[in-house]
Formats: C-alpha cells, sequence, structure tokens
C-alpha cells in the first residue's frame, strides 16, 4: 500500500471515466474487509446518473465533486438484508435499535476504508464526505432508502485532475496512549499543535477566516455547537424513521 | 494491497513480539487516513501489560485473544483533545452531541481499518473485537477514558500461528444498488443466501447450534433481539456518561 504515504483527498478529477470493470472489481475486494458474524451489514449505492448527482448534491453542501466526479458511492449501514433473510428462514431478527445501527455502521465504515485504499492504490482519487450524516434525510429520500438502511458515508471517485500537497498529520505521541489513556495538559496539548499552527497554510487559513487561531476556524466558523446540537437532531430523527431507534 | 485478497482473522499468535519500531511505524502510517477537517478525532489505547489484558477480556467475553495476542489497541473516538485544544486557544467546541460522537467515530473506524489493512500487508494477523460496545463501560473504567472519549474498536494483533480457510463472503450483487436501492425480493434473497446456505461448514454450524436454518444461528442464538436492546440502553448510558449524549 504504497500508496498510502504520499495519498491526498482528490477533489478535481479528469474527464476519463471508471469503467464498469474496474468499479465492481475494487467494490468486491472490499468484501474481504472483517464484518460482524460475517453477515456484511453493508449496501453500496452506485451513483453514476448526472440528475441523481445533481439531486444528492445539496446535502453535501453543493460541494462540486458530488456533481463533478464520474462515480459517486453512498454507503450505508444495511440491516435490512439481513432481516428480510431472517424474516424468510423463519427466524427472529430484532435489529431495529441503537446497538444494530452501530454495527452496520461499523460493518459500513470498515468496508469504505478498505475501498478507498484500494481504489488509491489503482491510481483512483478519492473523497470522503463527511456531510453524509448532516443531511441524512434527503440522502434517503434521493436514494429511496427504505428502514433499516441509512447513508454513513459518501465517497465521490475519479481519476485525479489535481496534486494537492500532503496534508499535515499531528505527531504520533498525540494520538498514542499507553496501557491506560493519558490525559491531556496544556504543555501536551502545545507540544501537539504547535506545529501545526505554525504551518504556512494553516496561518494563512486562519487570515482568510478572520480569527485569532487555528482552532477558533473549527469551533466557530466550520464545526460550531449550534450547527453540531441543530444536526444532532436530525440525524436522530433520521434514525428513527428509519427504524434504528424508537 | 495483495494480502487483502487472502486475509482472513487471526485468533491465534505466535510467541513472537512486535516490536514497538513496526507498532509505532503502522500506528503512524496510518495516520494518512482521511478525517474531518483534518482533525484526527481518534487515540490509540495500546495495550502489552498481561494485567491490563486481564481486565479487559471480559468486556470481549473473555476471547482468549484479548489475553494470548501480544497487543490489544483500543481505538476511540476522542473529541476530549480537540476540545482542549479549543479551550486552550480562546475556541468555543460545542462536542458533546450525538453528531460529534460519529463524526469522531467515523474517524476512528476509517484508522482502524486503515491500520489493519497495513498491518495485515506486514504478515501480521489481526481480529477485529466487535464486542467493544457491548459492555462499553468496562473498557471505559479499565483504560480510564474521560469524557468526550468514547471505545468504538479493538483489535488483537500478533504475528498468526494459524492459517484459516477463506471466510465466504456474498456474491458483489447483493450489496451494490445502482442508481437508487432496489428493495430485496424474496427471489433475490434466495439467490443471494443460496451458496452460502450450501456450504459445508455453514450447514455443520447449523447443526451444532441445533437449529434449522442458518439465519436461526445468528438471530435466536448471536444476535439476539433481547440482548441487542438490552446492550442498547448501556450503550446509551455509557454515551451519556462520557459527555456525548445528554
Amino acid at each position: 500500500m504504497k500508496s498510502l504515504s504520499t495519498r491526498t483527498t482528490i477533489r478535481k478529477y479528469a474527464e476519463q471515466a471508471i469503467s464498469d470493470g474496474l468499479l465492481y472489481d475494487l467494490l468486491e475486494q472490499a468484501e474481504r474487509t472483517p464484518t460482524m458474524g460475517n453477515l456484511q451489514l453493508y449496501s453500496v449505492i452506485v451513483t453514476r446518473g448526472q440528475e441523481k448527482k445533481e439531486a444528492l448534491a445539496p446535502a453535501h453542501f453543493n460541494q462540486p465533486m458530488v456533481t463533478e466526479a464520474p462515480v459517486v458511492l453512498t454507503i450505508c449501514a444495511d440491516f435490512r438484508r439481513t432481516t428480510a433473510w431472517a424474516d424468510q428462514r423463519k427466524g427472529n431478527p430484532g435489529y431495529d435499535n441503537l446497538l444494530s445501527f452501530f454495527n452496520a455502521a461499523t460493518d459500513a465504515l470498515l468496508y469504505t476504508q478498505t475501498f478507498c485504499n484500494l481504489a488509491e492504490e489503482k491510481g483512483l482519487g478519492t473523497c470522503f464526505l463527511g456531510t453524509t450524516l448532516y443531511s441524512p434525510q434527503t440522502i434517503i429520500d434521493v436514494l429511496r432508502l427504505p428502514k433499516l438502511v441509512f447513508p454513513v458515508a459518501t465517497i465521490t471517485l475519479g481519476w485525479p485532475a489535481e496534486q494537492p500537497p500532503l496534508a499535515d498529520r499531528l505527531p504520533l505521541r498525540s494520538i498514542i496512549h499507553l496501557e491506560s489513556f493519558e490525559d491531556y495538559t496544556p504543555e501536551r496539548i502545545d507540544d501537539f499543535y504547535h506545529a501545526k499552527e505554525a504551518l504556512p497554510e494553516n496561518r494563512h487559513f486562519v487570515e482568510i477566516n478572520h480569527k485569532e487561531t487555528l482552532a477558533q476556524v473549527f469551533t466557530d466558523i466550520r464545526y460550531t455547537k449550534k450547527d453540531n446540537v441543530a444536526m444532532s437532531k436530525t440525524l436522530l430523527e433520521a434514525l428513527r424513521r428509519q427504524g434504528f431507534v424508537e
């Protein structure tokens, strides 16, 4: 997986199509990812049609990748298939609850990441859209997702038409804890974030957002408490409508 | 990622240790995985000590891998680091809500899967423990996880001392949907599951569990409604205690 060390998120794609053969091959290979009880609690909705892409775009804040990528994949937590199978085989499925949603979401996300690792190894560019959980109901309506199916990840996919610089990452010491959790102290926080905050691109990011610190760009503009609280509510409502929460 | 096509979950490990150098190298490489706003909303607790492994084991139904693997990794959704950083930088963090938990869990799971893909490429064996969400409070207590940190995945890791046969998977047509969700019909369900149900190992599995169908082994024994409902409740309570739900 040599491609990983130089990977960057790709948001601009070449005109070149992705063949069904390649796409299905990658989707099938990714099925080797571990899954709960080997139940494969996920589904992938493949969007190639321009009309569907345009219908999905508002759910993703109209980010241009959604309509410009040759392929959009919506990966769903899916307990519907297993439930239908069990109903048909004299079983007693009980997967209309929060734990089952988490189990299926876990399967779906692990599958998604293997798929992305494989796709990037083939030279494809991917963009993971975190917006999937922000307006799930729009996605549910556009893709006609029935009960016990819930979108948890969206990937835009295409041959790269850009080569962005490598994104910075926190030093390893900031993400690992030995034996038990070592709580964050002001000194450690400074140590973890100092290099990130000093990067010219991040200083520029603070400047164009008219903020004093990089953290403020995230907490006051990009991911605000107000939005998070509102979207937690719509997320819970969508989970309820899809039958995962009472 | 040639290793993927032949990967199997490994539950038995050789005596051979995993060096810190290799482990940290893999953990660091996995940091290239995409993450929300480049915030890296995850932490990894590395367990090597026998005492800690024994303390964790009950949370994982005392599966022997937990105490026998040279390394156990507990991957957590972590909004605490980002929150501490923001507090220290005059920000207004608001990540004590369900959406933020999902965002961090997503980051953590994507990271986990890249790590596993990398580790297996190096010849290591991994086992993903789905039990992490079943008794989160035990794990929280043993690893002393503070507020805004929540365990979402556990990996046992070691050099393989077994070579299990490749697990079956559903045919690709059962997991993909073109343009919109194509609901499952009895005919399609039969088509998806027929080969799986006919496998000698799965027929044997039905027999030793004294059930009539394979689906019943899952719904009536392994993942029952009663357990799912009870564990959904304890999961929600743990999320509340960790500050992600009101």
